[in-house]
């Protein structure tokens, strides 16, 4: 089955935060690829990768990256689909790479998620593919009214603090 | 025509910073809608703008705040449309707007541009959209090639300046 | 006995944080409740919250969220009750959930207590219940008092450190 | 008329900002009163103010200084009042006066506001007071319920825009 | 033995960075004396401590301090002895401390030294001393001297790195 | 008359800062000196007016430099007087500065002052060479207590507004 | 004659910065040329610039850029030659710039200098080039010789100040 | 064989990130010399290291400092040799040593590399020496595409944990 989804990342040591991304579309059984391409040291691969993942029928990618994070807005340069940064925890707090990787300059946009936000750039991808498929504005719609769920259950847990709590 | 693009800000002030997504949506001939909604002063406005946004045929929402910009956040709460993030730059060089926007809890992204980004938002916006049409994918494709015809004519600015250059 | 304050977090994870304003309040015997919401994730419980909890007995809320922290914004924005925010240390250091909760627009503030100042919180709220409330009041004194008494002691543990000083 | 709300500043330079919080407490008919006391400059006067504020009927002191801001959390030490900081912006963006009131050690909160937020802080105030006073709290839920209305004003305005947006 | 150093600290929990201070100072065979007091917590007490300090024939203050750090700047204020102060690390890196102390407002300023800077703040305590005490000042000439000599080891042990270089 | 404070400056660009040093100086009528140095553009300048500056009588150095601001630790590097470093802001808010003067390694102290705060500097200068100087430290003593006439002076000012009050 | 310098900018809004660097190269005579690329409009002229830069008789490239600034480092990614970064100040002061210019992935160096910092990009250029050019190491010991003349000047201009100084 | 690189470092405590620098030249085999020498500590041996580097043969120099890292800056001032700076990681995330190091005032350039970035300076060191030396330049060749394959490998990795994949 065709990838919809193409989630890359500069270097394997990203792979621990990345793949939260892997699992939240694996769960939701929306395809997806996994490729490690740097823009510092695989450029020509990664300006390859750019101008064909349209054709390949990639509809939305995932770019993680950290420090001086060039790859999601030199994969933006290079293509028409939307490009989601993932800026990933390094040195600085990892100020330096969500700097990278929002501040674009006019014209390039790269929809940038938090630091290490991994899963919600996998959420935001499903979000942009609903908008032309039918079948996964349904599973993002399950899977957003299961969070108030989530919650209701973190009110559960909090009521067994509350009898704790006599002795908090 | 319906809008497939709702521009929201939180305060007319933000007006001069949000019109360049206005602009350029009407440049490209794409359909939207603009309205002022405050998360801290119209909260059930907001509530209600996002329940119906999707049931009136908004396809992407792009939500421009300063501050403690709480309304995409809010916004992303209560649809399963993407939400695109613009923060405004304010008291502290909108990095307060920057961090409250992109900053998003595990299960609710906001697709946030760089500080004042509105131009990008309405691009990203556009991207997202011609994943389900084909008539906006031409769009955007002939829009991001015309980005090489400009940087051509800076470098004829630049032999310009290169003729100046001897006294520079 | 009905809550004069109500603890809020964005996520139970949030929990070995904000027990120290449960603590406190349970140390001093003023009456409170805790539960967990989420201005992202039960955006509309948040909303019932807000506007239920005046007429409940609440006198002041107090709300603990990190990242993106739009919690006590988005319940300053539906009650006239003093509404505490207590910004958690997450991935930049707590400056992110700072920023959100204190930087308020015009017209909704927030009480904003440092990073992780969850007892600061609560002795806050007392202070404010105690514009209304004697009882209360006379238990903010005392225990206000108290604190000379904890910086004797500290005294006392230096001078222990003063014999031993002398290998220092 | 006893003031109820006591505005102190560090420096009259300070004056243009905390302005708005005195215009804000006139227009709600709340009696206050403005005082310049340094916690550098005058620490006698500041010591001698915040322990006689609670007998001369104040309940709530608004305090706005700048820099290395020790002026609010000077006076919390010396009262059991609820005493709400207002960072004015200088030399670093306003970060500087933030941190040094929001960043309390445990024991003695102050309520901060926004940078540069004196207006904020004087709704702040009003909301606790109406903690204890029945008719402020008319005046706090009046007032709120008026945010409404602006918005709904900013929104004929963006309309008018919208008129003129065929040309933006 | 008087002491001409007198090293406070606003709580007991900084004793382990500002024993640097006192151990050096013991070294020298500087007279010192350590005590905690908070601008917070005994307010009163450093007042009292500010003013007395010159007249029991202390010549320097050495004042540590994190968060919204205001003891340095309090005492300052109530003395003319030069105070010193020692930002202490703390929730933000030590940036909220280091920011309170050394942005003091013209007129009362405090000699800061680097975040968790103690030892630092005794030497330079002693170059203050010298001015007007000439034995003092050959402590502080041999010492630094000897700083040359502690790098001259550090050259002999990359020279033993040196050998190990050919298998680094 | 032998200068007590040479005042030192990295570039004539920094004057408008560094004057207010000079001023206050001039004011107490405490002697000094002022000249330009550049721990960049003249080294071996900055290492013989550092080895020098005693045996000439100085007995306070006070630095002010911008951006990677080395010259106070260069020249602290090289003399057992005390020396004061003035970060002037420059590119980034003055935070370069300040972080390159006050976080000098442990041997090497830098008594640092707020951003621009030259006048500051003067002070504090003022205030070590009191140490060994009856007569300014009376000076100083003075000075000091002059702080509380000007705060007086701000109150009437703010009296004065207070008339205005009516209408602000 | 052929450029041995080769300065490029992200966009002519550059080149009132950049104009810095052209300046001092023509002052020493060493032939370079300038470009308008941007790694997010022209990835393609980007990667081919880098790739013929070499072959050309390049032997610096000095690249400016603003804002998630990629153009160092996607040029240091396809080429030997050594890379000088400038990061332009813009939205954030230039913190987002510096950052994605010099936090560069192991293996790609980028020589990063100051914000803004053209000029020092053309003399650090000179430098490297007379690594291996005798004519080119003569200018820069000699314009490195002069920078002592420009502070005796300013020494002559602190002069004047001296004699206007008694009214300072 | 005379060393074409010159290591120094501020601090034995600086290597286990100096290392970086050493393990690389080594492993392709450009002769260097490693030594401690502090701006701040050694001032004098500072100078005449930089004044004698060249006339030794030695082609860039290599300086990692943290903190207020005034050693590139100081031997920048005395060399016409390229100076590479290597801010080192300490108590604000390497904040203060980036910047220290970085922003240098006009006419004294320091070629920075990232945080801990000494593997970096090694390459951009050999960059440097590889416009002056044939041989050099190929070894940079080598290992530049060489970066290429060490990505293959990752996306071996990768593939790897694609298999793994379908359980994450």
């Amino acid at each position: 089955m065709k990838p919809l989804v193409s989630i890359i990342m500069g270097s394997t040591s990203d792979l621990p935060v990345m793949e939260k991304a892997c699992k939240w579309l694996e769960e939701q059984e929306i395809p997806f690829e996994m490729n490690a391409l740097s823009a510092h040291r695989t450029p020509e691969a990664v300006e390859q990768f750019a101008h064909e993942a349209e054709h390949r029928g990639v509809k939305v990618i995932i770019a993680g990256a950290g420090m001086a994070a060039a790859l999601p807005g030199v994969i933006a340069a290079s293509t028409s689909l939307p490009v989601i940064g993932v800026p990933i925890k390094g040195m600085l707090d990892g100020l330096d790479s969500l700097l990278s990787i929002v501040q674009m300059p006019p014209g390039i946009p790269v929809a940038t998620v938090g630091v290490n936000g991994a899963q919600n750039a996998a959420i935001l991808a499903a979000e942009m593919i609903s908008l032309g498929d039918e079948q996964i504005t349904q599973k993002v719609k399950i899977w957003k009214s299961s969070l108030g769920l989530k919650i209701e259950q973190a009110n559960k847990e909090l009521a067994g603090i509350s009898d704790y709590k006599f002795k908090c």
